[in-house]
């Protein structure tokens, strides 16, 4: 199953006719290469930030005239007695609203489900995802989590600028769309190859998390722990140039929209915490900052184990569009009677006007001049909530609020996530893991009545950073994302407290719910380390494949051809071997170079071939530019028709074979090999004896296999 | 010249022997393992935080005296005029106290000169720099930072925490120390190595990086951008927790030193730069913003190109520990007489009480209720100077006072570094900086006036960082320790495009000052990236050394002794031959493996050979043990005493041979060896022809020397 997913080349083959083109290159084209990747990766940076500005205004035009007319409908219904009615609009609202990013998604982009990010971590990771960086993608995205954020759903518009970040880098780098293909720009040529593409990709992953948290350090530790294994000082100060003007663009477009003063500068991000500086923490506080860890993991386990089993039963049973669509719809109605069910049964009336509320108080069974706590925190979009949480007063909120409010978030949102339509994970958590932080704030409260220290908000922060820890199990990224999202480095140990201690009890039950979704698509992911102990034990000969499928130099054209229908395989290596024998012929023959399936299919598309004179084949090469012109979407080998009159003609693939692939020992051991890959960012491996003859291939499947 | 260097092993040799060992390993000792990486970590943290707080409170008590003593006899002697007593008590303080630490630095430890980040630097890269890691460096640095600066010198004592923490941790890790012989500690045997202990250097570097400035996250990239190429998740999670507990135990102890109060927490870092809440800046200030940074720029450039030339002086005629030792007191004399002329000259009284002073303020010449603001900047440690220059009031320094300071300031600090004293750049840096900076907030002041915008303490810390990043070069790092050193995540765009202005223009006249020095001493680092056209240019072939020393897989002793003895080389690839060739034949022969110098040392000394029986030799295999029981200081060959009569017995060294090495072919770009060599740290590259002969070997001085 995993053959679906074929691997990024994030190595150049350095082949002759490459090697040619890259002869030519003077320092001039270096330095012109230079400033155009800080040029693209600036206008990255400006895209991003204008998407998510794009993202968060609609959410909040679309909230805003949402609440108030359901507001109204449940003001004026609590006295006439019709809140089935208010309901009845509330549900067709979220209905509608829903649905129209539901079809989007069933229909246009099924890849555009989620929150994106385990797509882009395979994507960094060196796997070809298809569809992922397209153009439709971040179109169905963004309008799509537009109005599912303001249909009500327990979800965030965080991740998802994640991954539109992704797409917007890709595109830009690339100068030319899938989606629309007159746009075709050549200056952009030399950027068109897996290599400079995940760089950029990286880049703008990072300006997507940096625009939705402002968090524009916190990007470039995303990027780099999920993506890179190479650090490069140079790709790394570029990452973090174009997550700074991501965070700085957006900063402006907020600015000037929320207080009409550019200068402003006050919204880094989309989401934000505010200022933790009037809550100092204690010494003595740090064990209960662990055991909140050690709660955030459980509570995370528990989501991701639940989580698990529905994605497998969806995988299962629901996969049609149509159906898909339908669980949408389901899960939409099911929200708001939950929604509507909490704010019914609590009565937790607070006067207006002293606590954090929504903009749009709900009165709903309130006396005169009050509003319902409960209320505050659903009628509300879930950043206003979260925010509330850190900084309202002490008694803003009841425990059985809070607890009942924790629970039925986290149901909702274990529920939710996977469905079809994009959904960010990182609010969800936050604001599940505010929530009961909070509630264990008013807990310390009650035990140290008037303590000055116990400050609910501190907890709730906490609580939200090993929730969002245990669900997640990002460690140094989230980290800094939550430190530079509360502008301050003071809480840093607290925070990194829980954030380590939810993800070792995490850990100790299940994955990162990121990994699980990757592993139930069965996805090659290379994870960070090999297996401890059979890195020592295993050696190549042990996990290896042996029949390896391989051509010659010289090659007759029918030959390659059967090959290429015959075989999936994306390399083989080139091996000297009798003149007389067949390309299917294996055995223990002198490994020559690599060839990359791609190649090949372009020289049967482009002739590149003719007949034999000697030793030579009497055909001129073909250029670079005809070789790689199909990146990225090499054609199909059914596609190509090769005459039947050219299958005698000869192939010569020394100038298109890398020369020097990487090669190792049958006896090396997995940690090397493990290794090898990881850095160097591998897809093929060659295995070798002494006397460099081919005895077998490793590629990254084969490391993923292992466990 | 460069041969003094040798590099580090930072790859296992996966030997017989070894792998014996490694297969042996279960789960449970890979998890004791990662269990004690984070312990030791912890305490790397721990000890890094203890040792910034002797430097710190030694130095504040050194000072408190040292001021107070002088100010008394100013005060007496401005009336009784007899200053050029109290001169004369100044320049006796002062020459005793850097005297002390010149003795210390020339007679004990001379590595311990200079900030130690260069050091720090190359050891991260791969280099084996004698005596960087020994506990009488650190003590030397320690002490001698604490009496340099108290003496007054215009050096900082961030820089040699840097190299503090390195020490630390490599002290720790290993568990015994070359100073302390009776200190060994078995169960940390399987740290000593060099991949493990550069693994720890890095989390002790980022911890004092951590603990000067109060910037964890900008240790964690320190270390990446100075050391690691390979970015391993789970390596720098560890060595965020170290940077995290070196900030978080340090703020303790300050607290409760300075406060009394250890859950005050309000001192992160030896140096603070206070908060910049208050401080707005203004989009159209950008373009000021980028002007600075070109000026920091030139500034930099300019005192590295002094101080080069100085040093190329220094190295040529300045060698001798007596001759340092006088240089050293020579300035330190200058110093204090320039300081001295300073705030003779200097006529800028102002009122007390009203802006920030010295805890000591000088009144000099001033009336009475009055005290000399140039007094106050020199009068006072650097750190405190620079947060006056942050935070003080919009008058408190006059443009000529600025001006003269900086002046002298920059061109102290330019003689002062490289004097064999321990001495940090940044404070220096920072705070002629700050100065320049806060005279461009006065220029704007008098250009806006009564501009609220203008507040001159946003321009001094640009200014600084200009100025730093125009000396030292250093991007995403620097740029994240100021921005948490000023505790707000605001002022990261305006930084940032200082600091990238200062590096564009300073990089187009020579390289940063750590570089230079580096430069200067012919060590071979390994750059980020190769020279950008011959990396697609050269091949192997063309950098590749040709006549290569090699051994066979079994071979007579006297011949490994004479080859050991004749040959500097660290690694002998291993081939197959003809059986009665001698051991320096050349030519094509088979690569079977590489075999360290350090190996082949240690198989002599404890007799690893026996008589030949058949194909076999009749000698037990040497443990691990045995084999690398010497690390880190391998017996030199002149060492090992080898009996002719054992001349003619037989060493088979397919045990100890590391059997799959790195290889390419001749034909393999400069680019790819070079991205190899770096993400890989390989020490030594075998060129191999398509029979996998052996035609050269590629090591990482061939690839710095080229240009
Ligand atoms: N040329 C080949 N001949 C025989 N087996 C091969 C060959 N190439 C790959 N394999 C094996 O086939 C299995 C699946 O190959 P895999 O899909 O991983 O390789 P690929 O398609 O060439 O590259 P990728 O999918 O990573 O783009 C692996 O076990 C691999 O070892
Ligand atoms: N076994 C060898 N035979 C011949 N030349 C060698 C051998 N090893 C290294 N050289 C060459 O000698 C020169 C200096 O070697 P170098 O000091 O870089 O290697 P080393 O001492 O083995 O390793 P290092 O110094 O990095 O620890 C280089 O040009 C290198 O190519
Ligand atoms: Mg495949
Ligand atoms: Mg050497």
């Amino acid at each position: 199953r995993q053959m679906v997913y074929e691997s990024l080349d994030y190595e150049i083959t350095e082949s002759r006719v490459e090697m040619k083109e890259r002869r030519k290159l003077t320092l001039k084209d270096h330095f012109r290469d230079v400033i155009l990747r800080w040029v693209i990766l600036f206008f990255i940076g400006i895209f991003t930030a204008f998407a998510a500005f794009a993202i968060d205004v609609g959410i909040k035009i679309i909230s805003k005239y949402k609440f108030g007319f359901i507001r109204d409908s449940i003001s004026r219904c609590t006295k006439h007695d019709c809140l089935s009615q208010s309901f009845g609009i509330w549900v067709g609202l979220d209905i509608l609203l829903v649905g129209l990013a539901g079809v989007m998604v069933c229909f246009i982009a099924p890849i555009a489900a989620g929150s994106g990010i385990p797509e882009v971590k395979c994507y960094l990771n060196g796997i070809k995802m298809p569809e992922v960086v397209r153009l439709k993608t971040l179109v169905t995205k963004a309008i799509g989590v537009m109005f599912a954020v303001s249909g009500g759903m327990t979800i965030g518009k965080e991740g998802p600028m994640i991954h539109s970040g992704a797409v917007v880098a890709a595109g830009l780098s690339q100068g030319k769309s899938t989606s629309i293909r007159w746009l075709d720009t050549r200056f952009l040529k030399q950027f068109r190859n897996d290599v400079e593409k995940r760089d950029f990709v990286s880049g703008g992953a990072a300006a997507g998390v940096s625009a939705a948290f402002g968090a524009p350090i916190g990007g470039v530790l995303f990027s780099l722990e999920e993506g890179a294994s190479f650090w490069n000082q140079f790709l790394t100060w570029r990452i973090f140039f174009c997550s700074m003007t991501a965070t700085f663009v957006l900063n402006i477009l907020l600015s000037t929209f929320e207080n009409g003063n550019p200068g402003a500068l006050s919204n880094p991000g989309l989401i934000n915490f505010g200022k933790f500086e009037d809550m100092p923490y204690n010494l003595s506080e740090l064990p209960l900052f662990i055991i909140m860890g050690v709660i955030g993991g459980l509570l995370g386990a528990a989501f991701n184990s639940i989580n698990e089993k529905l994605t497998h039963f969806r995988m299962h049973h629901v996969f049609t569009p149509h159906a898909k669509l339908l669980e949408v719809l389901a899960v939409t109605v099911l929200t708001t009677v939950i929604f509507f069910t909490l704010i019914f049964f609590s009565d937790d009336c607070l006067p207006l006007g002293q606590s954090p509320e929504s903009s749009s108080p709900l009165q709903f069974f309130c006396e005169e001049h009050q509003y319902s706590a409960m209320g505050a925190l659903l009628f509300n979009t879930p950043e206003d909530s979260i925010k509330n949480l850190f900084h309202g007063p002490k008694d803003a909120y009841t425990s059985s609020t809070l607890a009942f409010f924790a629970i039925a978030y986290w149901a909702l949102a274990c529920i939710t996530y996977g469905l079809s339509i994009p959904s960010g994970l990182f609010v969800p958590c936050l604001l599940t893991g505010a929530s009961w932080g909070r509630l264990v704030g008013n807990i310390m409260a009650s035990i140290f009545p008037g303590a000055t220290w116990v400050i609910p908000g501190k907890y709730a922060l906490i609580g939200a950073a090993a929730m969002l820890a245990g669900v997640v199990r990002m460690t140094i990224s989230l980290t800094v994302i939550i430190i530079e999202a509360t502008g301050n480095v003071t809480y840093g140990l607290p925070i990194m407290l829980a954030v380590i201690f939810a993800k070792l009890v995490g850990d100790y039950f299940n994955e990162g719910l990121y990994d699980i979704h990757i592993e139930l698509k069965h996805i090659p992911l290379l994870p960070w380390a090999p297996p401890p102990v059979a890195s020592h034990r295993l050696q190549a000969q042990d996990f290896m494949s042996r029949d390896i499928q391989c051509v010659r130099m010289l090659n007759r054209v029918g030959d390659i051809y059967r090959l290429l229908r015959t075989s999936k395989h994306n390399a083989f290596p080139v091996i000297a071997w009798h003149e007389d024998a067949t390309v299917e012929t294996n055995g223990l023959a002198i490994v020559q170079g690599m060839v990359l399936r791609q190649h090949l299919i372009a020289l049967l598309k482009h002739r590149g071939y003719g007949h034999k004179i000697g030793n030579m084949v009497a055909k001129n090469e073909l250029a670079l530019d005809e070789l790689t012109q199909d990146y990225p979407r090499w054609p199909k080998i059914s596609s190509v028709d090769v005459p039947k009159e050219d299958y005698d003609m000869w192939m010569d693939l020394r100038p298109y074979m890398n020369p020097s692939p990487y090669l190792v020992q049958a006896s090396c051991s997995l940690a090397k090999i493990f290794r090898l890959f990881r850095t160097m960012g591998l897809r093929h491996l060659v295995v070798v004896n002494k006397m460099n003859e081919l005895v077998g291939l490793v590629t990254r499947k084969d490391l993923a296999n292992i466990t």
